[in-house]
């Protein structure tokens, strides 16, 4: 009998519902167990469904490698989420004569892909996630204005969140005002808004685990011509990345979709990175929206769309929706405004 | 010549001040290369000292293994933070013929012991988290009570780090009352507090990249004996960890001063966990202060110490400081209160 040894922490967690911080489920056709440690002796007992709990007393992961050879013959496990150190930990488990053979490499991630595909629970919890989303941005915006810290505004956007009921923020909320919006990662720093120029807001909050995921470009003061004709063409790279989505079409084919806009104009090359994830438990999780992607899309998989332009030492712009791919089309999750708000 | 290939992300920063999310630095005696992608564009530009900067057109990995064959016959890697899949990818970079043989697993995690005794730039840094983490928590106080649900004890928690200039939140902030303060990370839930009982704050503020670390447990309402008991044993468990703390002693030694303490009350085995971790760029860091860990403290190492006991569905108590090892004993950074505080 062959056996699953699963230690990525969102897999498991999608598998049994156990959110701690440290755990080893070991899986056959007939068992499930989850090892854990002693800070999450109430915890397991409240959240693990389907799998037994135990408590191991040195390492989580060498005592599911204990009971995996007592089960089976041989473990797959993830190389994606495995370090050559954990490795040799489960090894070190397993006795002498097999130690070599007993764990195998999945060739695909084989927990992950399973995850792609959400269910209706999972839509549910994810379309409530994004409203979120838009109900903090749109709150949010009376917040804004030229002389403000971006880490003040992050605060206040943050503070909203909780407000409602976030768990937590999906990642370090990014506030990049004026030149620095043209960092695509620009988290929040104590640079005060200038009188003039874009504000990248590029958040999500979590909810029972779940993460939104969500980009909104807006403006202060005056801004240049170029500056307005970006903005317009980056929306519609957005909108044509975000009507690509439906079932059957390749990944590769919706970040075409976004990035050939912004090649017509001469813009494809301050556009530089892909044009979506899928999100999930975790904020970047399969798929990938970007060039020699073949996967296609399935009804049930949550992908951001999110084409940015970034002008080193002027400006930068990003538009990023959570996207849900239906049996027919696509529902766009997030569903605060895109045209342009000035503040 | 031996060559260094470094992926971790907080051992990147470390070496060369680089904080983006994907990162590979090739470093040899002569050179030290930083490659990351097409994001991080004006960020590497901006952080990255002592490092020539490659934006790599696919994989930054591929590429500074690539790099790396063309200046060194080894590279050394460090196996706890590199995936089993990382590796091949890598290997996948050198060409055929020295392929198994180019990369060779550190025997024990060189940049991480580096990084576990702090300079005085980082003491600084650290002591003035440490500082933020005490405002927090002092001008959190007057928002405690029964009857607010955790999660806005949260927000407000958060609301006011960020008010002082903390970039983020080092973990998700644990508010746990009530029958929850009994699971040592539990995360503010949507619970109120009750109307007797304790609460446990369990928070860091990131400045810099440099986490700071407490807990405090206070308390609303009337508690039984047992607690008040209890609550002086753990105060009085924690005092003598930090005690310890000095140079040359094993940091298994400053965990059996704390847990000695609960032992003779026969409470050590409600103390779940380690003693105390070291903090820095990770909030969770070497080294370890846990039974076995026979490695001594050195001056510049910065830990927690954190006892606490969980009485499942009754209560638990942990107290936490971040206590800096000097060349005679021991300063500690976090100087909020431990006495009983009852809101």
């Amino acid at each position: 009998m062959s056996a699953l040894l699963v230690t990525h922490l969102p897999d498991v967690r999608w598998l049994c519902g156990f959110s701690g911080s440290n755990a080893a489920l070991a899986v056959t056709a007939k068992a499930a167990v989850l090892f854990t440690d002693g800070r999450y002796i109430v915890q397991a007992k409240q959240e693990t469904r389907g799998a037994r709990v135990v408590i191991a007393k040195k390492s989580a992961l060498k005592e599911a490698c204990t009971l995996l050879e007592s089960l089976a013959k041989k473990a797959w496990f993830d190389p994606e989420h495995t370090s050559v150190a954990a490795l040799e930990m489960a090894r070190s488990a397993i006795s002498g004569k097999v130690r070599r053979s007993f764990f195998a490499a999945l060739n695909k991630p084989l927990v992950s892909e399973l995850r792609m595909v959400k269910d209706a629970d999972e839509l549910r919890l994810m379309e409530k996630a994004a409203a979120m989303g838009d109900r903090v941005f749109n709150d949010l915006l009376p917040h804004i204005a030229s002389g403000i810290p971006e880490t003040d505004i992050a605060a206040r956007l943050e503070f909203l969140a909780r407000g409602m009921g976030a768990e937590g923020m999906s990642f370090d909320t990014i506030v990049a005002s004026g030149e620095r919006s043209a960092m695509p990662h620009g988290k929040a720093s104590r640079q005060r808004v200038a009188r003039n120029g874009f504000i990248t807001l590029d958040f999500g909050v979590i909810l029972n685990g779940y993460c939104s995921d969500m980009t909104r470009t807006v403006c202060v003061g005056r801004l240049t011509n170029e500056q307005r004709a970006a903005y317009e063409v980056v929306l519609e790279a957005q909108q044509a990345g975000v009507a690509a989505v439906k079932p059957g079409v390749t990944c590769a084919e919706v970040d075409e979709a976004a990035r050939s806009v912004l090649r017509k104009v001469g813009l494809a090359r301050y556009f530089t990175h892909s044009t979506g994830h899928g999100v999930g438990l975790e904020i970047h999780e399969a798929p990938r929206l970007a060039a020699g992607q073949t996967l296609e899309l399935k009804p049930g998989m949550v992908v951001t769309v999110e084409p940015g332009v970034y002008l080193a030492g002027k400006f930068g712009i990003r538009i990023e929706d959570m996207v849900a791919v239906t049996q027919r089309g696509n529902k766009v999750l997030t569903k605060a405004a895109k045209a342009l708000i000035a503040l």
